[in-house]
């Protein structure tokens, strides 16, 4: 499991990327509706081979990005570790007592397959699973 | 600016270290106590070249780390950016209009200077910078 991306919950997707440019000296160098999550990300790159910042903002007033800010405001919100199987890892964290948000993955940003753990299972951190899908 | 490591704050080192092995499938390479921020840090690689995972127990009930599980629970707790001259950059920040929560660069664990941004100037997000010493 390699560390792939950090995500953060922002509430303005434009104000947050101009804060973060002023922050890191660097730009979004793109953005992705991802509308099965209803949210709009934005992505930074954080140095050579490190993993990326991916700003989330809610779509709507009903996806889990919008609750999350709701009950927590803005933040650092889940860490997402790429895997080379989804669906092997998943049975194995399953077996292994984690709680999966979902059975099957789902399509996230960034051309990738996603799986959500529940935080209650990783010690309070929101953990994304992703599998890079064949371009 | 490089992202260097990711803070996550857990009350129990010993606990949290083994959920988190058995998420990533490797343990902690080190553990450090940083008298000056009351905290116990367990590391964790996650992937070449990625950013670490640092677990962050409170050691006593003062410290910051204490509070922040008080009001918030475990959970990601913040992200550090590895800077080349941390006394330039908190002047470039200063200057930009982030808060410092210091005015001079403090002891970090893994041999490195560190300063903290107040979550309210980046967005939410506890930001450290930080400067490895010379060994």
């Amino acid at each position: 499991m390699r560390l792939e991306h950090i995500g953060i919950a922002v509430a303005d997707l434009t104000q947050s990327e101009a804060l973060l440019q002023r922050l890191l000296g660097r730009g979004s160098y793109k953005r992705e509706t991802v509308a099965e999550q209803s949210v709009t990300t934005s992505f930074f790159t954080a140095g050579d081979g490190a993993a990326k910042l991916e700003l989330v903002a809610p779509e709507g007033h009903a996806g889990p990005v919008q609750k999350y800010l709701d009950k927590r405001g803005p933040g650092i919100h889940h860490l997402a570790f790429e895997v080379d199987d989804i669906v092997a890892e998943m049975q194995r964290l399953r077996e292994d007592g984690f709680e999966l948000l979902q059975d099957q993955p789902s399509e996230g940003a960034d051309n990738k397959l996603v799986c959500f753990l529940h935080p209650k299972s990783t010690g309070g951190v929101l953990v994304e699973i992703c599998q890079s899908r064949p371009t």
